[in-house]
C-alpha cells in the first residue's frame, strides 16, 4: 500500500516483534550493528527507527546498554480482557443505540459541530461521483444494475485486495449498502433462526442487534483489546455448544483496535474445518492500519469458509454506502438475498468511486488519513493520561477508537443522560455486549479532529464518570 | 399535479366514470349540452374531450345518436382474471428472475441496447446530487446519516403526499434503499417466520421472493388487471386462514396496471380491521398516472394498518436506490430493522434529491415522461394489435407495462430460452405467481422507445411462441 522509508519498514518490523512478543517486556533488543546487518541498513537509519519508536513509547535506551522493550510498552495501561463465558441466549441490544445513531454520533464526543471542510481525498472522491453522475451517455436511470454490482468497482476491489495477499475473482465480490449489510447477508444465508453465533466480546454493537433482529442466538467469547478473540475459549465453546457461525474483526476489532496475529487466524480457520462454521470477517477498519496494513484472513480461506465483509465507511466515507461481500460456499445464496432484500445499488456512484480508486485517489487519501488518525489517537492518549483514577486505555494501531476500562463501580450507561446534558454523547461500554457486560468501560473515538470544543468535551468526562484519585489509587504508571 | 386544461378534467373525469363502470360498455354517454351544463364548459371544450376519448378508442361516436362507450372500450381485448386459490404455502421462487436481473433487463426486451440519452430531468437530477456532493462545507463524510433519512427529502416527500390527499409527518416517513428494501422492512416488522400473506395474483415477483427469503407462506388472491385484487376472494380467505398481512398494489399494479376503485379500498381496510392484518401498499407505480395521479391507500388509514412503500424507480430513475416507507404501528420496529441492516443511507445523495423536488424539477419531469409512456403503450398496444391468435393485453393507464394473456397451451417459460438466443428478454408469466400460474402470460413493457431493434425483437416473439391465427381463432376483435 504505497512506497515505504526505510526506516519506516524497520519501524514496522520491529513494532510487530514487539506486539508479537518476539521481544518480550524489559528485553533487549537486537543491537544497532545487527540490525544493520541483517537488515542491510546504514546506522543512520536503523538510530532513526529506534528514535521513532522510543518516541512513541514502545521502546527504552539506556545508555551503554542498548533498546529495551518498554516495560508497560506504553504510558497509558491496557484493559485486561475480562469478558464471561455463559450459555448461547437470545439477545435484546440497548435501545439508546438508537439514540446514539439519531445523534449521528457514534464516534463524534460532539456532534453538533458537525460541518467540518472535508479533506482532499473526499473532494476528489465526489468530484468523481458527480462525473460519472454527468457522463453524457448515462443510460443508467432506466436499468437496475446486475445483482453483483458493478463490474468495474468489484475490478478495483480485486485488486486492492490481491495487495493484501487476499486473491479474489471479480465472481466472488458483490457489492452491498456498506458492511453492516454485508454482515447481514452473512448472517441470513449462513443461519438460521435460533443458530447460534459466537462472537467477540466485547464487541461490535451492529452485529448483536443483527442477531437480535434475525432471532439467533449469542454466546460471547473473551476477546483481548489488543489480541482479538481467545481462541482457547472459543474450542471450549465449540465442544460444549453447536455453534454455526463466528464473527470475527482479525483487523483493529471495534471498540479496542485488537490485531489477531496470524497464528491465531490459522487455529480459527482449523476450528472452522472441525466444527464446520461459517467464519464472518468484519475487515472494515483492514485499510486504517496506521504502520501496515494487515492481510485479510479471506487470503487464508483454503476451506471456502470465510465470508468476507467490508465497506468503505471507516476509511473513506461515512456518507458512502458502499460495501462489500465475498461469501465463499454461501456466495450464490448471498446474491439472491441482496437482489430480494434490495435489488440493486447505484451504478453511477459505484463507477466514480471506481475511477476514484483507479486514479489512485483512495491510495492518496489513505496516506494522508493514516498520518492524521495516529496523531488524533495520540492526542487522545495524552489527554487520557490527565485522567485521575485506574484508568486502562488500549492502543490501537488502526481503527477509528480506544477501549477505556474505569475503576470498578463506575457505570457509564447511568452517566449517558448526565454526559448528554452538557451536550456530549459518550458510547457506553454495555453496549459492545449482548449480556450487558463492560458497564466500566466506554469507546473513545479519535476520528475528529481534537478542536478546543472537543477537548473541553472530553475533559468534562471524569466528573461525569466521578472519577477521583481515590478510585483505585494511582497505580495505572509503570515505574 | 400541475394544472390541467379544462378539457382534459373533463376527459379525465369520462374516463373514470368509464373505467367505473358509470356508464357500461356500450352505454350512451350524456348529451354535449348537459356536460356543458353540469361542468360549466363551453361546446368546443367538451367536444374536444369527446375526441380525445374516441381518438384513445373509449368512446364511439355515432352520427345523430350521440357518444357511446366502446363496446370493448379498447382495442384489444383485455386478459382475464383467472388465478386458483390454493392453501397457503412456503415458496419456492423461479431462478429465473435471477437470470433477468444479471441481464438488466426486467423491463427491456433488448438490454444490449442500454446507452440511451437521458431526458431533461435526469440530467437535473444528476446536477442537482453532484451540487449536494460538491458543497463546500460538506461534512457527511464523516457521519452516518440519521435512522430515518435526511430530515429535507422526508419534507419534500410529505408535501408530495398530502397533494395525493395522504397527510403525513415528516416522523411518519423513513428513507430506503429503494421500494424493494420498503417491502423487506414491511414484512421483516410485522411478520413472523411461518405467517400467511395474502398477495395479488398475478402479482410482483418481488413479493414472492421476499416471502420465500424470509420464509413467510403465501396464499394468492385472484386479482383482475384493471381492478386489482379481487377482495371477496380476499374475504373468503380471512375466514378461513389466519392470514397476517395483505399486500397491494392500489395504483397501476405490475404486471397489468390495474387501478383499485376507492370503494375497494374502504372494503379492504375494513377487512384489515376486522381481521386484524398488516396492509403493506405497494405504491412505486403511483406517479406515473397517465391522465390522472391517484390517491394512496395510505391516505385513508384511519386504523394505522397501512405501510406504505415507494420509491422513485419506476417514475424517476432505477438508478437513484431511494425508496421510503411510512410503517402505521409498526413504523418504530421499521426504524430499528433499517438501522440494523444497513445502518442509513447516504445524505449528500438525499439532500441532492431534496433539492430537484424542491426546485420542480421532479414535477416537470413526471409531466414530460407521462406523454412518453402513454404514447410507447398506444405504439405497443398497436404492434400487438398484429400479433395472429387470441392475444388478451391490458390497457393500464400508468405504470411501465401490460399484461398479456397468450392462447391456452402456450408456454412462456419454456420460450425464455429460445427468446434468449435471439437476444431478446421476456417476463414470463410464472414469475408473477407463487404456484408456477400464468403459463400463457408475459408482462411486456413500454418503459422504452421503441425503436427499430426493439421492434424487431418484438416482432420475432409470435413465431417463439408458436402464434398462430389458428390458436383460438381471431375471435379478439369486437364487432
Amino acid at each position: 500500500m504505497g512506497a515505504q522509508f526505510r526506516y519506516e519498514a524497520l519501524e514496522t518490523w520491529l513494532e510487530q516483534g514487539i506486539r508479537e512478543q518476539r521481544w518480550g517486556s524489559g528485553e533487549r533488543l537486537p543491537s544497532i550493528r545487527a540490525l544493520c546487518r541483517e537488515h542491510g541498513l546504514s546506522k543512520a537509519t536503523v538510530q532513526h527507527a529506534l528514535q521513532r519508536l522510543e518516541s512513541r513509547g514502545l521502546i527504552e535506551t539506556r545508555p551503554k546498554a542498548g533498546h529495551f522493550v518498554a516495560v508497560r510498552p506504553l504510558n497509558v495501561a491496557q484493559p485486561v480482557s475480562r469478558a464471561r463465558i455463559e450459555p448461547p441466549r437470545p439477545v435484546t441490544v440497548n435501545e439508546l443505540l438508537l439514540d446514539i445513531m439519531g445523534r449521528n454520533a457514534a464516534f463524534d464526543l460532539l456532534p453538533a459541530l458537525h460541518e467540518t471542510a472535508p479533506p482532499p481525498g473526499i473532494v476528489a472522491l465526489n468530484r468523481a461521483i458527480a462525473r460519472a453522475l454527468r457522463r453524457p451517455s448515462q443510460g443508467s436511470y432506466q436499468y437496475y444494475d446486475a445483482p453483483a454490482g458493478d463490474i468495474g468497482l468489484r475490478e478495483q476491489l480485486t485488486v486492492g485486495m490481491a495487495r493484501r495477499g487476499c486473491r479474489l475473482g471479480v465472481d466472488a465480490l458483490c457489492i452491498t449498502s456498506g458492511c453492516q449489510n454485508a454482515l447481514f447477508l452473512a448472517l441470513m444465508a449462513s443461519c438460521s433462526r435460533g443458530d447460534i453465533v459466537a462472537v467477540e466480546s466485547p464487541g461490535f454493537y451492529g452485529v448483536m442487534q443483527l442477531l437480535e433482529h434475525l432471532e439467533l442466538q449469542v454466546i460471547e467469547i473473551p476477546s483481548a483489546v489488543d489480541w482479538g478473540m481467545d481462541l482457547e475459549a472459543l474450542h471450549a465453546v465449540l465442544q460444549r455448544w453447536p455453534v454455526r457461525a463466528c464473527i470475527v474483526s482479525p483487523s483493529f476489532a471495534t471498540p479496542g483496535g485488537a490485531l489477531m496475529p496470524d497464528a491465531a487466524k490459522q487455529r480459527l480457520l482449523a476450528l472452522a474445518d472441525e466444527f464446520d462454521l461459517a467464519v464472518i470477517e468484519d475487515d472494515i477498519y483492514g485499510d486504517t492500519g496506521f504502520t501496515s496494513v494487515p492481510d485479510p484472513l479471506k487470503g487464508m480461506d483454503r476451506y471456502q469458509r470465510v465470508i468476507l465483509c467490508s465497506s468503505f465507511s471507516k476509511s473513506l466515507s461515512r456518507d458512502l454506502r458502499l460495501g462489500w461481500i465475498s461469501g465463499a460456499r454461501w456466495h450464490d445464496r448471498i446474491l439472491q438475498i441482496k437482489l430480494v432484500t434490495q435489488l440493486a445499488g447505484s451504478r453511477s456512484v459505484q463507477q466514480g468511486v471506481a475511477a476514484f480508486l483507479a486514479d489512485g485517489g483512495y491510495a492518496a487519501h489513505l496516506r494522508r488519513e493514516r498520518g492524521r488518525l495516529r496523531e488524533q489517537r495520540d492526542q487522545l492518549r495524552t489527554m487520557l493520561d490527565d485522567w485521575p483514577g485506574d484508568v486502562r486505555v488500549s492502543v490501537p494501531d488502526g481503527g477509528l477508537a480506544v477501549w477505556v476500562e474505569l475503576p470498578e463501580g463506575i457505570d457509564t450507561l447511568a452517566a449517558y443522560p448526565r454526559a448528554l446534558a452538557q451536550g456530549v454523547v459518550i458510547t457506553p461500554g454495555p453496549l459492545f455486549s449482548a449480556s450487558g457486560q463492560f458497564g466500566n468501560c466506554l469507546r473513545l473515538s479519535f476520528a475528529h479532529p481534537w478542536s478546543q470544543a472537543r477537548r473541553q468535551a472530553l475533559a468534562v468526562l471524569p466528573e461525569i464518570f466521578g472519577l477521583t484519585p481515590a478510585n483505585g489509587g494511582d497505580e495505572r504508571r509503570p515505574a
